[in-house]
């Protein structure tokens, strides 16, 4: 994997620059749809190629891990043969879900036993096997295995989950080194940043992370109940230590004011569920602020669902149609609006993208997160 | 509209044509996808036009009277405006709705009064409002109003409801007369042949229908339970009666070899929700049989889901891939087998259509209905 820094901008630490992987190159900064099981919810391989634009998307190691599992995935001969997409692959680590979606699950020195929320049974994950388990899934980028902070957290716990997270990087990148890829392409390793809110602590991850000098490193343990201040302060101090020649991943971030905060603090790669979660549930992100179709005043509006935007989607379905779409339970609302929100992010990227190259991302920048902050 | 009969099959009743709408050409033998809120379930606009190909979609009147309602759907123009479909469409009359969906109804010589199976609301259908509300939706075909009859039916009870429906269509077809459409586009209204599966009553009703000389004549009470070989005999009865010079449209078939023996005795249009019903259910309708993907057999079949097919979700997705998506709950998995049933729906007439102009279908349709029946 080779990281290009093209331009850096005079008046933020965003960057412009290019990710290039065995499946094809990353423009950043850039936005990962999230494809959990392997799918990108609500949305076809073709749409994502050619109305989404998106260039990477993300799976996560948990849930591909339970289901298919590694014996179809290993036969189809990775990810990228079983769901068609040809573009690079980030797989998480699987410590996310962990703790978030499973109830019971025991934390150990040597790793996680945790119960399938699909039917109970019983698994364990650690650092080395969750390193085997994405060689075989064989995303471009994988990731560290690592325990995940809730918000808040106190201190004393915060500082022994980071040291347990440093002693586990350690072992995911031994593991990683004595491991080869299954489908005779290179995969990198991205090590995870933690330590809660905590300065002192996010100072410390950070600069043990970046002496493990990997091909990218990421921020962990951010968008998960915390004011968007702290994160923004979190996420300045721990770029201010990352090496400016690897590409920096904030995880699970977010919002599109978010992302453009972040861009400007010198973030490279996001991934979020929301363009696909919240547009499930009738919201629209657009240019101009949100659209909730729940809303009553939408129903005989008959102007196309975005006049800005580039999807077809856009210019195809009325906000009216829409709007019924949803009122009548219909899929197609759900598909609709998860085109939308995903092709909006990627817009959004691309812009942010294209006015680093022109200098002016700053003045841009502040325009439209008061913009996108509307209520339509 | 017009109706030009260009081939009928030497060996069978099939017959060859084009129905000339206001929104477009219908070839025929043709199958009608159904949209019954608006839209086809699962299924884009853009995927109906250049996947599917289909030629005319269903539209339901019961569920668009009900949800977006009259105000809406004339505010907007219309059907056509509001969903932006640009080819034809057919609505039903809301009859056999209101028999199968709503628990309370009572039936008057007036009409039907009935609550709606969505929030309980209190509403009447008469053959003259019914007439309005489709000259509202705007739909090129609409249909009369009707009692279906359910399977079995007593001879005495299927008598009194024919004379019925016979009565309601006589106050449809001046209802019509005496109205004008909304768009400035013409509509045409079928009236519907009932009778259950009593030869008599068949007799009578082909007749009395014949004698409205409409723009074309649909079946309707048939496919409700009965054995094929009753709904067979029906149609062929039937079809010797209605006039030659007319589309003749069998409502609510069916399976594919329903479907090409219906053809064969003389049936010009179809509409079903199999395809995309049975679809969302994770049955596959192919060429060589059908395939249930909650089969365990299909989890390792890395194939393209249908080597045979034209769709391209037949070639971009594998078998053990979207067996993977219906176990994950995905709602990619019914898209894809949705827009792969109704492709092979429409492969399905548009073969028939060839074969008939080749005067060989009733030896493709032996070959095809064992084939079909099959299950893979």
């Amino acid at each position: 994997m080779q990281f290009e820094l093209k331009k850096t901008d005079p008046f933020s630490a965003a960057r412009r620059g290019t990710i290039t992987t065995a499946h094809g190159v990353i423009e950043t900064p850039a936005f990962m749809p999230v494809g959990t099981a392997g799918a990108v919810k609500a949305v076809h391989i073709r749409e994502l190629k050619n109305d989404i634009q998106a260039q990477i998307i993300l799976g996560n190691t948990y849930h591909l891990y339970l289901r298919p599992g590694l014996q179809i995935l290993a036969k189809a001969g990775g990810l990228h043969k079983f769901n068609g997409w040809p573009g690079p692959i980030l797989t998480d680590s699987g410590g996310y879900q962990v703790y978030s979606l499973t109830e019971r699950r025991k934390l150990h020195e040597e790793g996680v036993m945790f119960h399938s929320h699909i039917d109970g049974s019983k698994h364990m994950f650690t650092p080395e096997n969750v390193m085997d388990i994405q060689r075989v899934i064989g995303a471009d980028i994988i990731m560290a295995f690592d325990e995940c902070t809730p918000w808040p957290c106190d201190y004393e716990y915060a500082g022994k989950s980071l040291d347990l997270t440093h002693r586990w990087l350690s072992r995911c990148m031994s593991r990683f080194r004595e491991t080869e890829p299954h489908y005779g392409y290179e995969q990198s390793l991205f090590p995870i940043v933690q330590g809660s809110t905590f300065r002192d602590l996010r100072i410390k991850s950070a600069e043990i992370v970046a002496g493990h000098h990997a091909d990218g490193n990421a921020i962990g343990g951010l968008s998960v109940g915390e004011p968007a201040e702290q994160m923004y302060e979190m996420t300045e101090l721990v770029c201010g230590i990352l090496p400016t020649d690897k590409p920096r991943y904030l995880m699970g971030v977010g919002t599109p004011a978010n992302i453009l905060e972040n861009i400007s603090l010198g973030i490279d790669m996001f991934d979020c569920v929301m363009p696909t979660r919240n547009g499930r549930n009738g919201m629209l992100f657009t240019s101009k602020g949100t659209i909730n179709l729940r809303n009553e005043k939408w129903k005989d509006d008959f102007s196309p669902l975005d006049e800005d935007s580039t999807s077809y989607v856009d210019r195809e379905y009325s906000k009216a149609y829409v709007k019924h779409l949803f009122k009548a339970g219909e899929m197609l609302g759900p598909m609709i609006a998860s085109i939308h929100n995903l092709a909006f992010y990627q817009w959004l990227v691309r812009e942010a993208r294209k006015h680093i190259e022109e200098g002016n991302f700053t003045s841009w920048k502040s325009v439209m997160v008061k913009q996108l902050s509307l209520k339509l």
